[in-house]
């Protein structure tokens, strides 16, 4: 299908986060953006979408998530970590079944495209029905399978390889998959290194937790007289393309590794804020040379998968973090979002940007709110005005995900009725 | 007009909080809450609004704001604080006309009420364009005219009297007036006790600015040998009731003095962060027993007045800044957003929270959105998911201001039109 969306305000992302004004047009064809400015002799739209009064920018990238978790969002909060995580969430996960991943996978994408992300990177498990959420629904997303070293290894390192070949550019390419070592402190080095051949074999990418929290930094110097980030690089974790989730506590030495190795770091300020984690040295790692994305971690921590508001929270609580007003100016926190999420999950020759040649993963903005006014700096409003519920239209891949604020290839209700039925059993 | 609100989830925010579950009555009469519960015999409903899959709870109290401040809102950010403040800020609010000040405030009434607010805590000037913008749109509000020591002194007093003698009470009592001494910086001794004097003459209350930047108690200890909050304590500020904006850099003498003054504190996080001022000690005061609210802030150092992101920040903030996770939970933020916010406006006995007797200020919150499933604890999702847009109708003083996401006194269109159009011949 042909789409036009004519007479939009544009913010490209591309080079100097480019911004064209009101009275633009973006032609898709094929799923692709064919042009950005005027509309090409002898163009067809099937659609057309008036943009006036509405923004139109690139669709945002949660960076790092975990999905099916949508099922504990408000059920233990408030609470001390191992409380949270060893009393709470570990018991109810136990009792997790495939079908609750599936209706949990669903009630956070529901979320995340009328939030208007089109990108996700998930870790979890039973992720077969995170992969058919996501070829249902019509989002893009990276997908990996978490390990830890317990149990039976080869089998979870057949798991992932299966889940590769049955899943990695399958959904017309918006599936990718990677290997999901969890973290340091629960892949020793021999299954790390079995992990690493793994993926290295199949030219994967590797998602991991890394140095998240004071304790496990002090216990990788205890056990192992390194940081995590040492530990995985001198085991070869980075000379794989690496997505490092968290990474709030870090050396200079840490940084230095990270940015040699081309490591992309996913910051989750509010996960990281709500789990008691505090700040990440995001201004360190911008200033030498990492790729940082934004991520909302799972929503049983956070709690919802809203990339708005981390936008706004890296935006602001960098500058409360360094006491300087200029850390993280809303362009650098937009890109975050958009752009350099999409280099983290190493889609970035395909989306992240608009330009002519990208498949067409577009979000609308409804300008025609109070808050968008007076109209002085559009990208100024998006990081420090705009909210989540502005998205007005998102296109995934060409497709019209949600028009209007109607979404148009998910039932919301049947979504919000399977959720609340799964989440029940799962607490009784 | 006699209202009944049927089926609904009440957050009544008395004593421990109450949630009352989903199919709870609320009788309204004369503009007062007559019952909780059930519907009382024989009352007879003039309007019935359906509560079912919705959360009726107090109006949230913005504790401290400049709201036409909004016609700057996104024109100067990401700057260090003097150039925001000198170069770009200041300049332009010379230029600034009554008719400036009336657009602007319709402005941000409209975003504060389609977000759920109900009362604010303001200080500027020309606040006769304020104080009838809240008469027109049916809001509550506690003005003052922001005060310091440059010029005709005595006029200035004169200024305020008159604007309590206009106002205080005016609007069937939503329109209350305090003296609003700007800072101790820009308010010497001499001038304070003046002020001081007419406040106490009238049995006003106070709204200042104390302790907001590091600079500010910097240079108070180099100019005065003491703190901003022992300088004005010693003058007697603090024996009249007082609403003191921001304290964020404080000591722990400071906090025992306000704990002992019973003074009020409008914490204002996204300010603070934004303006690089940190984080306040806003744990330590609520355990030394301090009345800490929750404020935005104006809307060109937030940009928005939104409260719920106020809420949500509150509740993550002080869990990154103390590394304890069960540091300012859900519970304690909405209160800082409510009940806590009517004491430090002097309203408590009015509003806050929903009970019999009280004044009508209530906001329903629909909940049939994908980011409310499933559903464990509502007081945590209004914290950690909820969004302002969530907000579907909102009652102030018994009378309906926004039905169904509608509003009902104010024409949005000519507001936003406004309000561009006197932006616009700001900054020229």
């Amino acid at each position: 299908m042909n789409i036009l969306i004519k007479n939009a305000s544009v913010l490209t992302m591309t080079g100097d986060i480019q911004l064209m004004n009101a009275d633009t047009s973006i032609a898709i064809e094929n799923g692709k953006i064919k042009s950005i400015g005027q509309i090409p002799e002898g163009f067809k739209a099937d659609r057309i979408i008036d943009g006036t009064n509405k923004l139109a920018m690139p669709g945002l990238v949660n960076s790092h998530t975990h999905i099916a978790m949508s099922l504990f969002r408000n059920y233990a909060d408030d609470l001390p970590f191992w409380t949270w995580l060893f009393d709470r969430i570990m018991p109810r996960e136990e009792k997790l079944i495939p079908e609750h991943v599936y209706w949990g996978s669903m009630l956070s994408i529901v979320e995340m495209i009328k939030f208007g992300v089109t990108s996700f990177a998930d870790m979890y498990f039973f992720m077969d029905e995170v992969a058919k959420a996501v070829e249902e629904t019509g989002i893009r997303a990276s997908l990996c399978i978490g390990l830890s070293d317990s149990g039976d290894q080869e089998k979870k390192i057949r798991n992932t390889k299966e889940f590769y070949d049955n899943w990695h550019g399958k959904a017309n390419g918006r599936i990718s998959v990677m290997a999901g070592p969890h973290a340091p402190y629960s892949c020793g080095p021999e299954f790390l290194s079995k992990v690493i051949d793994m993926t290295s074999e199949k030219g994967m990418g590797i998602h991991i937790h890394l140095s998240e929290s004071k304790k496990e930094v002090e216990d990788s110097y205890n056990l192992r007289g390194k940081s995590p980030i040492k530990y995985v690089d001198d085991l070869g974790v980075f000379e794989l393309p690496t997505l490092a989730a968290h990474c709030v506590h870090l050396s200079d030495d840490d940084i230095a590794i990270l940015a040699e190795k081309k490591v992309s770091v996913a910051n989750n300020p509010g996960s990281n804020l709500k789990l008691g984690n505090g700040f990440a040295r995001v201004e360190d790692m911008l200033k030498s040379g990492i790729n940082v994305a934004l991520g909302t971690d799972g929503s049983a921590s956070n709690n919802n998968l809203n990339m708005f508001e981390e936008i706004n929270l890296a935006a602001l609580i960098n500058k409360g973090y360094t006491g300087d007003t200029t850390s993280i100016p809303a362009t650098t926190a937009v890109k975050m979002a958009t752009l350099n999420g999409a280099k983290a999950l190493g889609i970035d020759k395909e989306v992240g940007t608009l330009e002519a040649g990208k498949k067409a993963d577009i979000i609308m903005i409804d300008l025609n709110k109070p808050h968008f006014y007076p109209r002085y700096n559009l990208v100024a409003s998006l990081a420090y005005s705009a909210q989540a519920s502005d998205v007005e239209t998102v296109i995934v891949d060409g497709k019209i995900l949600m028009e209007n604020y109607e979404l148009k290839t998910i039932d919301l209700e049947k979504v919000m009725f399977n959720a609340e039925r799964c989440a029940k059993s799962l607490i009784k």
